[in-house]
Formats: structure tokens, C-alpha cells, sequence
């Protein structure tokens, strides 16, 4: 890879709420070959104000003039979902690469009508944000499976809590927006689609907002026959946990254990500390997630071609699985995923 | 207590299989105040040859005579399943308390009339097997959530992993001495009924034989609304593994994890053993059940004077919960569990 | 091994405060095969309740006369360390095994007197008690050790922390009362004597008493220049924790870290609790004791035909490194262990 | 901080051996905001080959013109030791920020002098290569006792192996390149310095080449008396192993235990994988160090304007504390550290 001045990656954020606030940082701070030239946010004082605070930045009210932008080599979206479908279509036409928050889309026609147009452009210039993929535990696991040493998965084991979610988080958001993950890295680690779904309403935790179905349990089954499950709890006041066991033929593998700084304290605990937030957990995966992401991108290349870039296929795969989720979570049953076929899209 | 040489409690182990030779060692070698003065196998030779290596101890042809013998104060069951029923009702008929491997009786018609010809005694002679309550870990749970510390539970995880199991054994087998465990540790650390079960079959372990369905996945769900699954996995030629964890309202508890001696060798590799078998994982509960019941029994006790004995309604209870739980595995539905009402057994 | 009503071996247990209580009631509820026939201690009236609440059990004023009793297969001996000579003398000279709590004797030449008598007869009846021997992750490390997998030893790392102690507790028993153990455990792991000690004394804990060199650091080294060092810290208000490392040749292995039951909550924690006191890290290493010493008495056994079962001999090696030890205290600098040849001894 | 294109800090590398052509990639591809606009080694092809893989970026024959050349303004120093002090002298006469691998200088007498030159010039300029300062595990520790929560540190243990060394290495390397980074660490930790040192030989690994003394112990005070011993083992054919415990007032605290993605496989096996290399185990320190040090220096700043980055005094004390070790391991007796009083110098 060359990197010279001139050659810096010039990237327009779309949404600059806290996570977006967050990519501009990463951006300009941890990330070699990159500038943040233009933000937007629907909010304008916002824009304006992180804007100044940065060398060669200007604010850009409308998101579609950012887009178009011809000093902006490649888009950030961080703004909400609602907005993609319009922001996504509009990099494909200036054919430039975006690096898309998830959702892809809020709903699955739209998403597919995201993915049949990037397939008409013979191009990926969509990566999805599932920045798990990049964590280096997750890597390690994917890893040791491809290996082969394990032999063939059979069943993992997920557990994903948050110590508390905002008052605005209504049951199905806990499939759609925690889920989610756990259905990316299922299809990343297994390399297959989920066939079906069923979601499990436990009596709810009584100090869960009134109404929210918390915690809930996914039971989800591939192509192949394999089996996962997924406790979701997001008020569990405690921290910001992630874990997961696959269990395959010759042996099983954990990863999420906490650990590091080990201390003993009257009146005789040993243990450690549990990351408060997603930030503290996957902040290395957000960072190499965009590194990467830069890197290919400035050297002409595609989306896809570093290792398990989610393209915009994953974030179509990822919302049909989440609507048959809602779909269970209302009816209380098994739920068959309803996609096309991913060669008809392909051989468009 | 007291003991003296005299008060003794003189045991008959009827079975001396695998696990029956288990139990006569333990009385003879590491329990304290009890000896085995008959032993009964239906291998004639085997229960001689037993007898033959202890003083004062003597082999006995029919079961039946042991248990009526006016030299035997209490019994030990370790007899296959099918004559359990005959041998309580005689332990019953002639007062002796019982200690009675799993199951309590093959069917739950049986387990019920057995219920309730005891209840017709006014009186508690029948223990069955259920070790785990008396594993250290198990024990420390079940005090951490009485304590109330971290709340209401709301779900628990369990695994139960096996690194084969006899040719004999088959897909129902899984469910009626594999989750049996698993059944009696909801009941005991929730201290409520189990109320519907579903058995899910991912695609089998290509290693298991032609035909087993394992792993297995049992879902459970308590009276009170409380979620358990348990993975079940008799052929993963790891080791024996257990592992339960609570997740409650204020924090989640775990128990199963290895640890012990830790080495560091070559090639970079950190770790421990796994125990290899049920004995090696579960030898402290059965000297602790072991000798807690011969010291309730001679102090004249009934077998659930000391905390967490579980009686025959248990036995009964557990064996309700996997007859519905055979049932899900063929239907692969979920299936209600059908018992009856305990305060009309107990008002007998 | 037999087991029969008339073969019950009978004990006297001389000494019953708060240890030897526990040796009481370990007997008399724990340990098949034995029972306590005679209590003594200079309390008359300790003794006499303690034999009250146990059939057939008796006190005794004078501990040479239960030592003499012909009531009496064999001895316990929980009494003070300066009284110990006169009855081990008392116990070789009945022809009593004798399982005596450290310190052998208080001083290595009635030390090796001992030792020197038990030699001419020819048998061996006096067993130590330094029970971390039968402790299952010492017994493991000794197996892993001896198997060779690791290969040499070179370095050995130990802390041994409590809580807190009495008073009454001074430096120079930080070195008789906490570290003999790690000097048996060092012995027992290598099988080899310790040859110069030095102690090193940080600045004090400001929360030890005033006086009280605590921690300390004790560095050892074996005929073969094997490295030992060990943290003592009697002071800790944490918990009791000991921990014992054997880096070697090919791996490294650990044995004293904590867990069991892992919990985790608010505020984002996640641990759990370490063995408060000796009894709970060490109560089965005591049991396994017991039971291994009662066992090989009862069938007519000396006291060192179970394996690592410590012998006089280990008592007076012990008592030499501890007198090195406190010289070193005193001297800051290193100092030489003074033994006789073993040879020597077992040549008498 | 503002960033701009303009704005990259040109920094020139000198020595690109191993640790040097790793600085070039980690500058170039993961440190946002530098350019590395100079290479120097004294193997010119090599200089040559990497300078031609980075845009803009060209190779200088000559270490002191890359120093003096305007278009550099900062300098990293990955060349061999005793070039150090001209190059670190060069580098404060032009003005110049520099990053200076350890040591700072191969001798006392020149590592004073150059403090002093710096002292003079009443700026800071030099920050030494003690990377583990900025370890995400260092860091919390070093947080914790910050904190207070422990109370004063009172005793640490460390232990640092590596699973093998070139064959150029010898005894007193050990203390100068490995032991070292203790140095620091017991510095940075504890904000002190080390007045005493004394090196144990145990009995050589028989595993370790001929005449090495390995491994060794180093048994270390500071000024308040604290204690610090440290394992150096460098032959143990496992992995890279950094591991340190600090034991405080109030409880103790341990970092280094290895964790991750957890496995478990036949035969009963669990566990999981070193570091095999410094590079695995501290990569991310090395990237945080460099990012500081560009943040830093790109504002105008000097070295130690970032929490704790150590300066020239840091490489002065590290160095005469080993001074006194290699004294020590020749003697084997305690050696006193001989330092100038620091005021004396920030006097200057």
C-alpha cells in the first residue's frame, strides 16, 4: 500500500449523533490515510460545530450534496435507518464506496432493491457495519473453525446483555437492532443462511420497563441443521456482555470470558471488571473495521476485498432474518425465513 | 449425633453393578457410622464375591429377603429401573428407609403409586438419587439465589456433555438419564414446577451412532414463566462436562467451570483437565448424599430431615417432566407437562 | 482393607481446642473406621463436655495415661508444641501411632531426639500433620511433577496469605507457624532438603501490629539449586490464599487460583470468593488425612506406608529451616540449614 | 488537535532492522497523522528497499543528515545501542523530538550526559521506548494504585519468559534487555526509584545453552522499601509470558493471565494460547505509544506532555539499576544502585 499525502482517503459522515461523532473521531485520530472533508447532520449546529473543530472540514446540510460531493472520495452513513435507502442509492449513482451503519435498510423490499442495484452496477461499493466480524476474538473464532481442527459446528450458545436500553427500546428493537448480531455472526461464522426462527418470552425481568419483553431467547436453525440460541436481556444493570460458544464435533470453543486486570479485595473476592458498553468491548473491531475499510478503498478497490466485509447481500440476509424474528416474538412460534435466492441476484 | 460401635447403621446395597460397588466402597471405606451387611446382584457370583472382601457381610439370592431381613436397617437401590417399584413398596411394607438410584420407577403411573402408598404412611422413607444437590458448587447456587442477592432468576443455561455413552444407549435415553439431572436442578434451585418442554434436534453429530439424535437441545419452561435450555451431548469425545448458569434480576451466577491445577507448555499452550467422568465431577456429592442420609436415618430420622433431600415426589415429578419430554422428541413440539396435583397426594 | 464393628480403630485425641475439636468431631462424623474413645486437655472441663456429646467416649486428665491406656490403639496430638516431646516420647514407648500437628517439637534437638528414638525401634509410628500433603491439587501437581511431562523443576513461586492473626502472633512465627508449610511443600514436591534461607522484610503493611515484620519474603534453595521464594503476609484483610507455582524445564504449573461459583454483577463485576480460612481451603486435605492414617493404622500398617505420608523425620527437616529461617530474620542475611545425615539416623 | 495534509508529522526512522522496519509499517499504516519521509540503516539495500515501498519517502546514508535534514521533523531511533548518544546528542542540537528504543545509551557515564545536555536546554525531547507504559493492562494497574483502592503498595512479583533467545545472548543480557522493562515498570508504578538489586542464580535450566545463567531471580528495592522480585527465564521453549502481581495494603492485583478464545478438546482438555512473541502481547502498546508520541509532538508539544511517557531521566535510572544487576550477578551478593540526586540535574 502507498500512502502519501495526496493520496488520503477524503470521507463525508453522514449523522453525527454519537456514533457518527464517534467515526469522525476514529477518522481523524486512530486512522492512518483518511480525512473527514465534509459532515452532515440533520441536526445543523451539530455539523457546523464538529466541523470547525477540524482542519479541511466543512459542514454540508443536504446528505445527498455530500454524497455528490466530487472532493469526497467515499461516505460514512451513521444517520437513521429510515434515511439509507435514499443515502445508499445515492452513492451507488456517484459510484462511491459507503461504509453503512446498520440497518441496511428498515425493511426487507428495500434492502433487496439496495442489493438488485449494486448488483446491476457489477460493483460492491456497500460494506455493512457489523463490526464484530473485526474483533479479534470473533477472528480467532472464525479462524479455528475454518481450520477445520474442531471439526464441523453443531451448536453455539449466545448471550448478549446490555445493562439498560433507552426508554424508546420497544420489544421488537430488541430483535432488530441486538439480534441482529448475533444473525451476522451466525452466518459469518457458519458461512449459511438461517432457515427459521423462534423467539422465547420468558416472564420478564420485573425491572424492565413496563411492556418490554425482556429478556427474550432466539432459537434459530441453518440451512444445515445447525442450532443457536441467543439470550437477550437489556436491562440487566449489570454491564455490556457478549459471549459465544460454538460446540462442534471434536470439541468446543468459548470466547467473551472476562478477564484482564485480576484483583483480590476484602472480604475475600477475587474477580475483575466487566466492560460497561459496546465501545469499551468492540472499540479495537470499530477501529480495525475502518482501517481496513480506508485501506482498501484507497487503493481503488472494492468493499469486499479484505477478508469478511459484509456487503450489502449480509445486510439484506441480516433484516429478512429479523423480520421473521418480529414475526415469532408477536406469535410465539417457529418462523420460517422468507429470501430470494442469492443466485438470482447475483446473475443479474 | 451419637455414635457408637454398636449404633451403626447395618445397610443392604441391593445391585452391585457399576455404580452399587460404588456405594458399598463408599460405606465401607469413607462413610462414616454405616456398614454393608448384605449385598444382592441378580449375578450371583458378583454379589458374593463382594461379600467376600468384607466382615460381617453376607450375599442374599432374592432381593426381597434383603429388604425384609430384621438385620438390615436401611437400603441402598442400585438395581436397573424396572424392579425399583417392587423393591420401594417392599422397603415401605417393612419401614426401612431407602436410598433409591434414579429413576424412581420406569413409568409415571408406578412413580405415582409409590408416592402414594408413602404418603399413606404419614411418613418419609424414600430418598432418591438426585446427587447434584449435594455437590459443593450446586449448594453454593442454590444459597446465593435463596440469599436473594441477585433477584428473581429469569433464565438458566445449562450444558451436559458426556464423551460417549454405552451402544445401548438411545435417543430417548438422552432425555430420561441425561436430562433427568438437569430437570431435578431446575425443581430444586427453583423451587417450582416445570410445565412444558420442547426437544430440539439439530443436524447430528456426523461421530454419534447411525441413529442417536444428539446433541439434543431441551427447552423448559417453569411455572412461573422462568426459561431453561439445556444442550444435551453424549458423544463429544471431550470429557464430562456440567455447566449451569442463572441469569436473575440483579446478576447472573456460574457454576461448572474448570480450573485446578494450570500448566503452560509448549507449543504456547495454557489450560487444565477437564474431569473425565461423572465420578471424578460428582464423587464429593455422593460421599456428602451418602453420609448425610446414613446420619438422618440413624438418628431415626426420615430421609428429608436434612436440608434438600429429594423424596419420591421428585422422583415422580422428574420423571413427569422427561415422559413429555420423549414425547417432544418424537413430535419435535412442545408438549404440556401432565402431573398431579401435589396437595392431593400429601392430603392422602 | 476390613472393616468390621470390633475393628474400629480407637483414638485418643489430646488437645481439644479449636484444632483439636475439629480432629474430634472429624472422627466421630467424617472418617469411617475409627472412633474417639478418649479426650484430654489441661482444661478439665473442655474435655469433659466434649466426651459427653460422644458414646463411649471418656476424658482423661492426664495425657500419659491416655497415651498409656490400653483402651487406646493410637493418638492424636492437638496439644501445645512444648508438650509435644514428652509424649511422642510416651507414644514410641506404647507402641501408640501418633499423628501429631506441627511443630514436631519446639527446637531442633528434641527434634531430632525424637526422630533418633523412633529409628532404634525400628518402626515407624509418628506421622506429621502437614496435611497440605493430601490436599487433591498439591497431590496433583506432585503427580504432574514426578510423571516427568514437565521435566526439571528450577523455580518455585508460593504466597501464603491470611486475613489476619492473633495478637499473640510474632515475625519469628511467620516463619515456624506460615512457612513450614511451604518449606514441607517444598521437600514433599522435590524430594530433596532445603539448604540456605534467607528472609527478606519489606517495609511493613501499616496495618499489621506495631512490631510485626509482615510481609515477608522467604528465598530458599535445595541441595540441587533449586529456587524457592514465598510471600508471606499474615495481614492481608482479604481472605486466605495460598498459591504455589513450579516453573520447570518444559512448562510451567500452578496450583491456588480461585474460583467455583463465578458471578456477575452491578456495577459491571464479575468474580468470587475466596476460602476465608485454613478450614475451608484445607478441610478435605484434613479429611484425606485422617482417613489415609486411620486406614493404615487399622490394618496393622505404619504410618508411612501410604504414600507422602510425612514422618519425623520431615518434622525435625522442617524445624531446621524454620531455625535457619528465624536466624535470617534477625540477620537479614542469608544462612545455611544445619541438619544431621540422614543416613546417619536411619543407620542407628 | 487539528489534522491536516499539511499537517503530518515527516518523521525519518534510523535502523530498520526488525523492530525498526516495524516502527516504518506501524507509522505508515496504523498511526494516523506521520509520514515516514527518511529511512537510514547502516545495510543500505535495506533502507533502500523499504524507503522504495512508501510514497515519498527516500533513503539517507548517513544517520546524523537524516537528523539534520529540515524536511524531518522528528526521529525514531531503532539503531544499535552504542550509536545512541551521538544520535540522541545530534538530535537535541537540531531541535528535534526523538523516540529512542532502549537502551537510551549502553553506559551510565553516557546516559547522564545526555540527561544533563537535555536539562540544559530546558526542553524535553527525548522519550525512551519503554512501551509497556502504555499497555491497555499496565495501564489499569497502574489506574488502580493511582486510585488508592489497594492502599500503599507493599510487595510485587513478576515473571518474564520467553520461549527462547538468539545464541548471542548471555547472562548479563538477560538483566540489561530483559529485566529492564521490570525496571521500569517497578518505576512507573510505584513512582520511586530501586536503591538495591541482587540477582539469584538457581541451578540452569540444563535446556539453556551452555554457560547462560538462566534462569535468573532479581530481588529489587526501592526507596520506601518496597519489595520486587522478577523470574527472568528466557529458554523455556513455551511462549512470550509477562505476567505481574502487585500486592497492596488494602488487596492485590494481577495482569498478565492469558485468556481469549477458550477451547476444549480430547482429551478432557481446556484451555487456550500464549503470545507466542513480544509483538502479539504488546503489539497494541507499541501503536498507542507511537500514536501519543505523533499526537504529541505534531502540536508542538514536548514528549512528556502525555501521561506518562518516559524521558531521558527514565533511560538514566533503568540503566544504572541494571549497571548494579549485572554487578550482582557476577557477586551474587546485593548491590547498592548508584544514581545522581535528580535535582541536582533538573537544576542544571
Amino acid at each position: 500500500m502507498s500512502k502519501t499525502t495526496t493520496g488520503d482517503l477524503r470521507v463525508a459522515v453522514l449523522g453525527v449523533g454519537v456514533m457518527g461523532a464517534d467515526h469522525v473521531a476514529r477518522l481523524s485520530s486512530r486512522i492512518s490515510g483518511a480525512q473527514v472533508v465534509v459532515v452532515n447532520d440533520y441536526v445543523t449546529e451539530k455539523a457546523e460545530q464538529i466541523a470547525a473543530g477540524i482542519d479541511g472540514c466543512r459542514a454540508v446540510v443536504d446528505p445527498l450534496d455530500a454524497i455528490a460531493d466530487p472532493d469526497v472520495d467515499a461516505v460514512v452513513l451513521a444517520t437513521p435507518g429510515p434515511t439509507h435507502e435514499k443515502q445508499l442509492l445515492a452513492c451507488l449513482e456517484h459510484d462511491k464506496s459507503v461504509l453503512c451503519e446498520k440497518p441496511l435498510t428498515t425493511d426487507i423490499e428495500t434492502s433487496l432493491a439496495v442489493v438488485k442495484r449494486e448488483a446491476e452496477l457489477g460493483k460492491r461499493l456497500i460494506q455493512v457495519g457489523f463490526m464484530r466480524r473485526f474483533d479479534h476474538e470473533y477472528a480467532r473464532l472464525k479462524a479455528l473453525l475454518d481450520g477445520g481442527e474442531l471439526g464441523r459446528p453443531l451448536v453455539m450458545h449466545c448471550a448478549h446483555r446490555n445493562p439498560a436500553v433507552p426508554t424508546s427500546f420497544d420489544s421488537a428493537m430488541i430483535v432488530r437492532d441486538s439480534l441482529v448480531h448475533e444473525v451476522d455472526v451466525t452466518r459469518f461464522l457458519f458461512d449459511e443462511e438461517i432457515v427459521s426462527i423462534q423467539i422465547v418470552k420468558p416472564a420478564a425481568n420485573p425491572g424492565a420497563p413496563h411492556g418490554l419483553a425482556d429478556p427474550q431467547i432466539a432459537i434459530m436453525r441453518t440451512a444445515s441443521g445447525k442450532h443457536v440460541d441467543v439470550e437477550l436481556f437489556v436491562t440487566t444493570g449489570v454491564a455490556y456482555e457478549v459471549r459465544t460458544e460454538v460446540v462442534a464435533e471434536k470439541g468446543s470453543a468459548m470466547i467473551g470470558l472476562d478477564v484482564g486486570l485480576v484483583r483480590k479485595t476484602a472480604p475475600g473476592i477475587w474477580g475483575g471488571q466487566i466492560a460497561p458498553g459496546f465501545r469499551e468491548r468492540f472499540g479495537q473491531a470499530y477501529d480495525t473495521e475502518f482501517q481496513r475499510w480506508v485501506d482498501a478503498v484507497r487503493v481503488g478497490g472494492t468493499t469486499q476485498d479484505y477478508t469478511d466485509g459484509p456487503g450489502a447481500w449480509d445486510g439484506y440476509a441480516a433484516a429478512a432474518v429479523c423480520e421473521a424474528g418480529v414475526a415469532s416474538l408477536n406469535s410465539g412460534l417457529p418462523v420460517e425465513v422468507a429470501m430470494v435466492d442469492r443466485a438470482s441476484i447475483d446473475g443479474a
